[in-house]
């Protein structure tokens, strides 16, 4: 039985999605770590931070003000990496090709609250939270030079955040970036030879087997997909065909934050840390085409590997040949399974 | 002149032997950092290493003992994560898809002395590490079942290096890595269209602009190539069609050295510390087939953006969208290029 070999030997193993493989060494989990560690989070942070300009009433580095917020607030990033109105010809000659992009870069905290993470949250905050990403890829994805909203969130100092408040981003661009081309490309292709989205095949094949499930509510289900690259890489699918997030009815909002909270819950559980991660939201484009062949979705991408302060590095063979793991995806799967989904702080 | 346009707008940059693009931010170089610094590398190291694994005549984790080598040292990975006897069979399931991998890892030690690196070693003691690379590429390119030998070095803890002697990996496998296919899909459409090489034509245009340029000898160039992600990031690459090291001759083995000292030298001398990066080389599949279309080359992968201590984070927009840089590959040639080519330490 080939599936039974792959949990003891090396394989690698197709992603549908990105057109990609991942390289599996599940007998390579027992290799001791004698590298980098990284410091592990303990500050206790206050509740309001005099310092910190995300706080509600500090000032920003552009002289701005912030407002007394309660729930959200969205504000245009001080250091976009994206400009509206930045030229938009194209160059090329020979072997070199550059075209002008243009697009806008918005902060968005997620809670007045200095020292909560999505894991911390109440789920009717996290709600709000929903709803405003909901609202601002309505707003910026009917910009006529925007095709992409990328809604994403890096979270902790070792995903390269540089303030703990609760935050994430949005880069809208008029390009399509690379991840979300080849996800369009391979869902495009995959939904006019089936005649179905591929993400509603891959859901189907995953319930059924069960074994890489690790929360479902009546609209939503967290799993680690069969082809995850990071250690505890999770992927949260919405159970029937929504191709964007302005799709989900406003039950379905509720149980995309009750999602969140499951699985944020037990990624700071797994290690008993402040889980650092990037993830972010997959949805069809906003150029105008209908894209049914797209699933909207959202990937956790989480570095740590053993513990707290050891991550998994995305180095030399993964970066010149192609992302390796040790412990497999059923594996990892397992152990966020068994975690308890209340969090460890919580009293 | 879209070109000037370019280093104060954003834009995307192609690059043809991946097929990806990278968005290019020049107006956000001022950005102020408040995020997470890595430690200083500071520490004095002996010449030899009671403790290290890798230093000559002491002993492995597995038992055995190192000899007194004086040039390069060449071993099994002792926690591969390719192994040659793995089964070979495929899985497949819906969309679930995956096969057995089989190859082979191992270890080079560069030099028998602790406390070096390449940026620190003479030319000629380089040369004896490419000429071990050039053994081992054709010793394991012979192999029936291996198509493709990756050879590589992640060097600083940064990188995920978990010992500071200086030593490389191989990992030689079955299959193509996702990189080495795009390259190799990406040079063989050129080929083919051109009848010329991708790389050969592109240095071509390189060395007429010169603007990227960091070094050339007789036989190879440094540059920074016109799509580079990381901020530093160079490339190496002949001056004649060389498709895999075996076929470079005795005189480009020791320019080859030399580039690589040169490269390495200057990013020492970059931020005054011993500069991380993963490196590694390119070249044509050992899958029996010509492959006329490939060149050989060598990619320097160094995180550091703006000191010893701050890295770019390539996290959030770059793991969901595409990569991203601030400073333009032209002004990372430009500094790179005026620095002093004798090591900041030497005497
Ligand atoms: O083999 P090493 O040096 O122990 O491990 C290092 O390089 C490997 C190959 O790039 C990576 O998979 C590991 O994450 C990294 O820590
Ligand atoms: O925009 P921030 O939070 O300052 O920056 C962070 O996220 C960006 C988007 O993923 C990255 O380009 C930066 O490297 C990272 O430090």
């Amino acid at each position: 039985e080939p599936m039974n070999a792959f949990s003891d030997h090396p394989h690698r193993r197709y992603n549908p999605l990105s057109g990609e493989w991942v390289l599996v060494s599940p007998h390579r989990s027992k290799r001791p770590w004698q590298g980098q560690v990284e410091d592990a989070v303990t500050e206790v942070m206050p509740a309001h931070d005099p310092e910190c300009y995300l706080c509600p009433g500090n000032t920003r580095v552009n002289g701005e003000t912030n407002p007394d917020y309660t729930g959200t607030f969205v504000f245009d990033n001080d250091f976009a990496a994206l400009t509206e109105h930045a030229p938009k010809e194209r160059f090329e000659d020979g072997l070199l090709l550059a075209e002008g992009e243009c697009g806008i870069c918005r902060v968005i905290c997620f809670s007045p609250r200095h020292d909560l993470t999505l894991a911390r949250m109440a789920v009717a905050d996290i709600a709000k939270v929903v709803d405003t990403w909901v609202a601002q890829y309505e707003e910026l994805g009917i910009h006529p030079d925007i095709s992409h909203v990328q809604i994403f969130e890096n979270r902790g100092a070792m995903m390269g955040c540089s303030n703990p408040h609760p935050h994430g981003q949005i880069w809208a661009s008029r390009s399509l970036p690379n991840e979300a081309a080849k996800e369009t490309e391979n869902q495009r292709a995959y939904y006019e030879k089936h005649g179905k989205p591929l993400l509603m095949a891959y859901l189907e094949q995953e319930l059924a087997l069960g074994e890489r499930i690790l929360f479902e509510n009546e609209g939503f289900v967290v799993l680690v997909p069969y082809w995850a690259v990071w250690p505890f890489e999770t992927m949260v699918l919405p159970k029937r065909h929504i191709r964007s997030m302005e799709e989900m009815t406003e039950k379905e909002r509720d149980e995309l934050a009750e999602a969140l909270s499951k699985v944020t819950v037990r990624y700071d559980n797994l290690f008993k840390t402040s889980f650092p991660y990037s993830m972010g939201f997959h949805q069809r484009p906003t150029d105008g085409d209908d894209h049914d062949e797209w699933v909207m979705h959202a990937h956790f991408l989480p570095p740590l590997l053993r513990s707290a302060t050891v991550k998994k590095f995305m180095v030399g063979f993964e970066l010149l040949g192609s992302p390796q793991r040790d412990l497999t995806p059923e594996q990892a799967a397992d152990r966020l399974r068994d975690l308890p989904d209340i969090h460890y702080l919580a009293d």
